[in-house]
């Protein structure tokens, strides 16, 4: 493909997107295709001979797109959101012209340079303490990772690492030397992550990856499944009377059920308690919630983060106009990551070089090479401007509320689970058999979950709007996210028509 | 942005990225810029209010490019190349447009599948057995990672619990069971990974993440940096006596330093010796040089991968036209992975699902959610087809050969360290004062060292060629590869010249 061909199939590539987004209104969100639906379509073995893009490009349109589901759509309200804007499209354009897999600071001084700025920019959006920024006095600083799984794999095996090296020095072995690297593998067996029962899984899976156990606190529906301080002191208190010694800990600003924002405050607060408790690393997962902090009425959340808390991580690629991947991770001293991944033997490393101005953002993950991220965060946060990104969020968190209101205006068939936030509204349909007007308490109702699960089930089935369900302490509940920069009230409304009228369809039926 | 905004910003941005690949041969290869250049020229807070596109582009030109390393220019000859062509550019917009996690195969059947699909063509285009495809009777598959340490890293961690995982279910416990954890945490310490002084740092790396041991066979110059069955057999014997458990290697074909591909058969063959050994998890890493397998030349060497190797992975986004990342990793059974890295419970795994149609890619990987990178490998792979491919592979290593020959036509400035192949030659300046005429035995001497690195720097100094060094049995010797698409025989004898030149004026003025 020559330049001219390419400037041709850009160009058709371009109307294509174009069109694409434009046509999503009227498109079922999720395909109707089955398992095995594209293999039958391509060649069994790759092609002997080069062909046009005029025929690629068609295979696009006629194999592809119908196997999309359609993430973009006004009509999805499922999972959260995975938006991508325009400015998005044309950072992964000029991130790919740029290729370079950057892992050192010569090999790409740019693409290192704009990330440190951008994740500073994105720690003032976010109104994150002064702590994170990397040109904190404390050696902070955020660095783009793939998703918030790699964020947090990463940094468990960090705060793994930081536990077993601060006890194995204090008992005055010599890092480096074999008494040390037994006395570290002796140590790692003991350690336990923690997180909540409504914790994302991908702390359970950290916790594997890294090979540490994993326990988790049980939040209660009563305080709309947030982590309490007192809910996790029973659990340190067991793994006390068990001899495991917890290290690690995920807590939420936005769980992914139901979106429960655990009690920073309370719970940092038991942390210090005991000077064991206070070596553990405290991680803040925002994957989608964090989004809402560009808001100024939402960063009072932030100022829990100041104190006793070790890293935090937000997905642009999720509620914050930059497509994936861009899941921002910020630490409070990147030597914990530095002193966990970089390979460097520790007589050749720098301390004063991490510090400067040069920054080896392979010694922050677990991938070598990275693409030019940067790129897509800064076009966006420029076209957007700070204004911009504010009103997507308070216009998306508006039409959730105008849901959660539509929803409480039909209390005779719905009960709302937990507070509705962020977008997200979490109901169940009440069983007319057990309903007694006036009660709100959503307690675990069998008659309730089947309906519900049948009400979900058939909407998802027709297409017309996509959703998920999910199981809050027992209750099976639908979820409702308004968070698409795409979806308008009319969205929002008609969503709401069709979820009254499939479950009077239902309830009639019975 | 809206529509025709974004329509006339991405043909701005396609004109500029061609001039940008037109420009590449004028252009000096590493900037002149200096560590921290950037910061000042970026505003210290995100702007409040929207910004033009045009003054968006404008910085490109004038911020960011003057800080790139150009990859792309015929001049880079350092590292290994990461390239990028017109089709995989194309790829990543459709990419972006059609962003969804896709952590699921609901959340998008096309990119699933088409991942299924294009990893048995890339398995076939290599030559690789049977074994490696999704369609093999032993649930063999591809799959599409970030980067080779994300490959590795999966691998060991799916090795370290295979092994574990035997070893305590022979033992009669219960998976689930709190003594099955127990006795988990107990043997994972007594594990250790292996590779060799040359194998790549993400072994090593990979050894700190899955929290595991490591230990290194030491290649010999005379067996030109291979790692041999004798030098395994020593390592693991060794391990033996100190109570130590070897549960994964990494093997290589092409070291980073000098493209050493280790003897496959010779190791295998010790593998088999002992039961324990038998146990071994053993990986190919052909980050690189497993380009080479598209042409039917090499395909020879993967013959050895047909038994006894558990893993390959090969990164597209090196030598085969494919921007970063598309690291191409094949494991020879899925339930490997998906028993390390699923997080749902296993009552609830389904091994015919994960057989069928539908696989769940999260489960063999370390991120949840993923980009659509097999749209690029398609359009790449059909682009050139598989014809184009192998010209591609043929005419690099054609100059490679050229260059090599190029170097042992001045034997009396240069010594080849190890055997050229791959594009790559490595070579050091000969020392005058110890120099003997005939003398080709590449031994470590002080002075050779010395002037290689004055040759080397001063070469990379003056950035109209971009060289990497190594360091190979205390040898400090200049790295030349030519793998790039745009370099011809123009820029190698160039190169050569520019060598030969800065040789003799170091040594002139000794």
């Amino acid at each position: 493909m020559d330049r001219d061909q390419f400037r041709a199939a850009a160009h058709a590539a371009v109307d294509d997107v174009i069109n694409y987004f434009d046509g999503l209104p009227s498109q079922r969100v999720v395909p109707t295709i089955q398992p095995g639906y594209l293999r039958p379509q391509i060649p069994e073995h790759p092609p002997a001979d080069p062909e046009e893009w005029s025929q690629i490009q068609a295979d696009v349109e006629s194999k592809i797109k119908p196997g999309l589901t359609h993430w973009q759509s006004p009509n999805f309200m499922a999972f959260f959101p995975a938006n991508v804007t325009y400015p998005s499209i044309l950072g992964e354009v000029y991130s790919a012209a740029f290729t370079a897999p950057a892992f050192n600071w010569l090999c790409s001084p740019a693409c290192t340079e704009l990330e440190t700025v951008m994740m500073d920019w994105v720690a003032q959006a976010l109104g994150l303490p002064q702590c994170f920024l990397s040109t904190s006095e404390n050696g902070g600083g955020g660095v783009i990772q793939v998703s918030a799984s790699d964020a947090i794999a990463t940094v468990m095996v960090a705060a793994r690492e930081r536990r077993v090296r601060e006890q194995a020095l204090s008992e005055g072995l010599k890092e480096g030397s074999s008494e040390y690297e037994d006395r570290v593998m002796e140590l790692r067996p003991k350690l336990v992550a923690l997180g909540s029962t409504q914790t994302h899984s991908s702390t359970a899976k950290g916790a594997l990856i890294s090979g540490t156990r994993y326990r988790s606190v049980t939040p209660r529906l009563e305080d709309n499944m947030e982590m309490t301080g007192p809910g996790l002191r029973t659990v340190l208190e067991q793994c006390e009377k068990d001899g495991i010694l917890p290290y690690y800990i995920t807590l939420s600003m936005g769980t992914t059920s139901s979106c429960a924002v655990d009690r920073f405050a309370e719970i940092t607060a038991v942390l210090k308690e005991k000077p064991s408790w206070q070596r553990i690393w405290v991680h803040i997962d925002a994957a989608y919630a964090g989004a809402a902090l560009v808001a100024d009425e939402w960063q009072y959340i932030a100022n829990d983060f100041a104190d006793g808390v070790d890293s935090f991580n937000m997905n642009m690629h999720k509620w914050l106009l930059v497509n994936f991947d861009a899941s921002c991770l910020f630490v409070r001293n990147r030597f914990d990551l530095t002193d966990a991944l970089d390979i460097t033997p520790a007589y050749l490393r720098n301390h004063f070089s991490e510090m400067g101005q040069v920054i080896d953002y392979r010694n922050w993950s677990i991938s070598l090479g990275r693409r030019f991220r940067a790129l897509k965060i800064w076009f966006v946060m420029r076209t957007y401007g700070l204004n911009g990104m504010k009103a997507h969020i308070r216009r998306t968190i508006g039409l959730g509320n105008m849901f959660a209101d539509l929803v409480r205006s039909r209390s005779d068939l719905f009960d709302i689970i937990t507070k509705p936030v962020f977008c997200l509204t979490v109901f169940r349909i009440k069983n007319p058999k057990t309903y007694t007007n006036g009660t709100t308490a959503a307690k675990a109702d069998e008659g309730s979950n089947a309906l519900t699960k049948e009400v979900y089930e058939l909407i998802n089935a027709r297409g017309e709007i996509f959703l998920t369900s999910t199981l809050v302490s027992g209750v099976y509940a639908i979820r409702v996210v308004s968070a698409n920069p795409q979806a308008d009230e009319k969205n929002v409304r008609r969503a709401f028509e069709i979820i009254v009228q499939t479950t009077e369809e239902v309830l009639q039926k019975q």
